[in-house]
């Protein structure tokens, strides 16, 4: 490669955000940092900042502009703050391929601003998707900008497709871990407390998406993005559990041929497939030994343990703002739970009461989405007397 | 598609030339039968002929010329005979895709042909790229021919490879069900007979491949095929045995991503996506279903009890006319075991003695390769006193 991809990081501090630097560590004759950003933890973003040399850097709690001003204008780095300068910031020429890390609504509107001004999307952010794919795809056709999933399954069925663009998809097959609670009922899932829901037995991931994983819910909004992405029906999509998340997601051909991509389970995989596309960027990662992992397991998910996986089925079924709604209903639903203010079952109950609740628009505007985006965190909040 | 493809089916009555048959049935607006040849079954070749109604019929048996030419004369089919036969009209322009399907060393030397006068080659004749794939993939990109591999494990690796021209492969994982006797050791297989050895687990397919497949000669000879189909390093070569045959073969490319393609063992959708490529062609066969087929298992081989993979990948790593040696005595110690004149195990023995015995040539040309096929014919016959 001759010159490098310039590339803006949205939502550095986190867990795709800090594999994402890893990666590019790896292959500073690939890629350059211009743009770091991060909500609340400003020391991380400082010293990444101070490590990368960006161009820019935006702090997303304006109340923490001051602290990271003074720490990066004498390295001649711009500071910005607060959730307009993300979206003005995503605008700018001053990189290439952005990764869209920000984590829940919050990483919508600087993603729908990259699109808008004709970067290259790697994607993390599954609220941009879940949401508004829509309005994200229309936009992204319009300005014939790529648009690489960097979910390990997206980024799976992604690579299946390459080179396949005569041949129509029959069904994609969503691989699940099955999460934490694989195989546990009710009974048990009743008394699960935080600290246990967090813990994956396969991926290292952040909170939220821990907890999603732990629910299923993470499976449900996979589904919806899945539809977007690789322009489906609802009914063409299949989630499989497979506890040893070494498939990382498979598509059906119309011929019944199938392709599955798979590979140890590490993110840094995905990150730096969406970073090099077309080109994959050799490493030294640890491979996948089918000597270590000689049996690879399928099995149908429980949907009467794991209802979300139902509301998510209904929203990307019905489509409209339904799966606005059923995304913010459970992002109120997790918070709560992640503070010990209601239990693991009840989350399903949040989102289920609020999807029944609020008023359904068939084909939203953004506005509506944000609308709709806010009524159902009301709703959900007042459920469970935040 | 506007204008039809005019197949060639040279081998049409044997397993894959019938199931060909199928597919083309079942596709009649893509396909048209152009040439069918057999070697010695005239009553489904005249069969066939009077319902496909080619251009020309050849039979390689000369003496059951007159029987082809009396019934199919009528109906204004040319019908030629003989070895010669073959490779002249696989260089007639009355075809676009050759089906090389003969079985063993007699199809080198059409598929030839079929190269020099620039056909598209949808490759099942092994023997091709096992004795002579220097020549033939030399050949090929002389005349920018593209050679579709119509093995199951080679369409696999063949459509994991699509659209993916810039990533360097790692490697190949070759899979093998194992063959009825897997999992039994050298006592065993002393005792075993032709009609168990022709018990194939998972795929139903003609004598001489059953028995490869028995005694892992079949994974061995798709290795060296696999070297010239994508231009490996014998070392990028992996075979692993899947007991469930349902995996067809795995590529590893250089950042640690493997996809896989993945079926039910029917070798009418290799033959259709040889034909079709690169549109696969919808069709109505049984899907892989995940609900029944839960668990895929994989294992190293046996090379203690299966000593073939070890002679196999002698001749891969050597390469020159070792491959060629190896194929030869091969098919004549298999012709021994299916007239019950040797032992399971004898097999092994006679085609190592082979290789031993006949003298290495580092470059063969195309006669010395005829030559080395005759001398290790000859080794071999006078082993087993035949």
């Amino acid at each position: 490669m001759t010159t490098k991809r310039r590339i803006a990081i949205f939502g550095s501090t986190g867990s795709i955000g800090t594999q994402t630097l890893e990666v590019i560590t790896a292959n500073t004759d690939r890629f350059s940092v211009e743009v770091l950003t991060a909500q609340n933890n400003h020391e991380l973003l400082i010293q990444q900042a101070l490590h990368f040399n960006p161009n820019i850097v935006v702090i997303g709690d304006e109340k923490k502009y001051l602290l990271v001003k003074e720490a990066l204008i004498p390295h001649n780095i711009k500071v910005f703050a607060g959730a307009k300068a993300l979206e003005d910031v995503a605008a700018l020429d001053v990189y290439d391929i952005i990764l869209a890390a920000i984590v829940g609504f919050a990483g919508l509107q600087p993603t729908l601003k990259a699109i808008e001004t004709g970067k290259t999307i790697a994607l993390a952010n599954k609220e941009t998707l879940v949401v508004a794919g829509d309005i994200a795809f229309r936009m992204a056709a319009e300005k014939k900008v790529p648009i690489i999933p960097v979910d390990s399954e997206h980024s799976a069925i992604f690579q299946c497709l390459v080179g396949e663009s005569y041949n129509p998809i029959e069904k994609v097959i969503l691989t699940a871990s099955g999460g934490p609670f694989l195989g546990k009922k009710p009974n048990f899932l009743l008394n699960v407390r935080r600290d246990h829901a967090l813990q994956h037995p396969t991926w290292k991931m952040g909170a939220k998406i821990s907890i999603d994983s732990a629910t299923l819910m993470n499976k449900g909004l996979e589904m919806i993005e899945a539809k977007w992405l690789f322009n489906l029906q609802p009914k063409q999509i299949q989630v499989l559990v497979h506890p040893q998340s070494i498939v990382h997601s498979m598509v059906q051909f119309s011929d019944g041929s199938i392709k599955a991509q798979l590979g140890l389970p590490d993110m840094k995989l995905p990150i730096q497939y969406a970073l090099g596309f077309p080109h994959r960027i050799t490493n030294n990662y640890p491979r996948l030994d089918f000597r270590k992992v000689s049996q690879l397991v399928f099995e149908e998910p429980d949907t009467k343990t794991f209802r979300n996986l139902v509301l998510a089925t209904e929203a990307l079924f019905k489509g409209g703002n339904l799966p606005c709604v059923l995304n913010a209903a459970n992002e109120i639903a997790i918070f709560a739970f992640l503070r010990n203010r209601i239990g693991f079952l009840d989350m399903t109950d949040v989102i289920e009461r609020t999807m029944q609740n609020i008023s359904f628009i068939a084909n939203p505007t953004v506005e509506e989405y944000f609308e709709s985006d806010g009524e159902a965190r009301q709703f959900a909040a007042n459920l469970i007397k935040m």
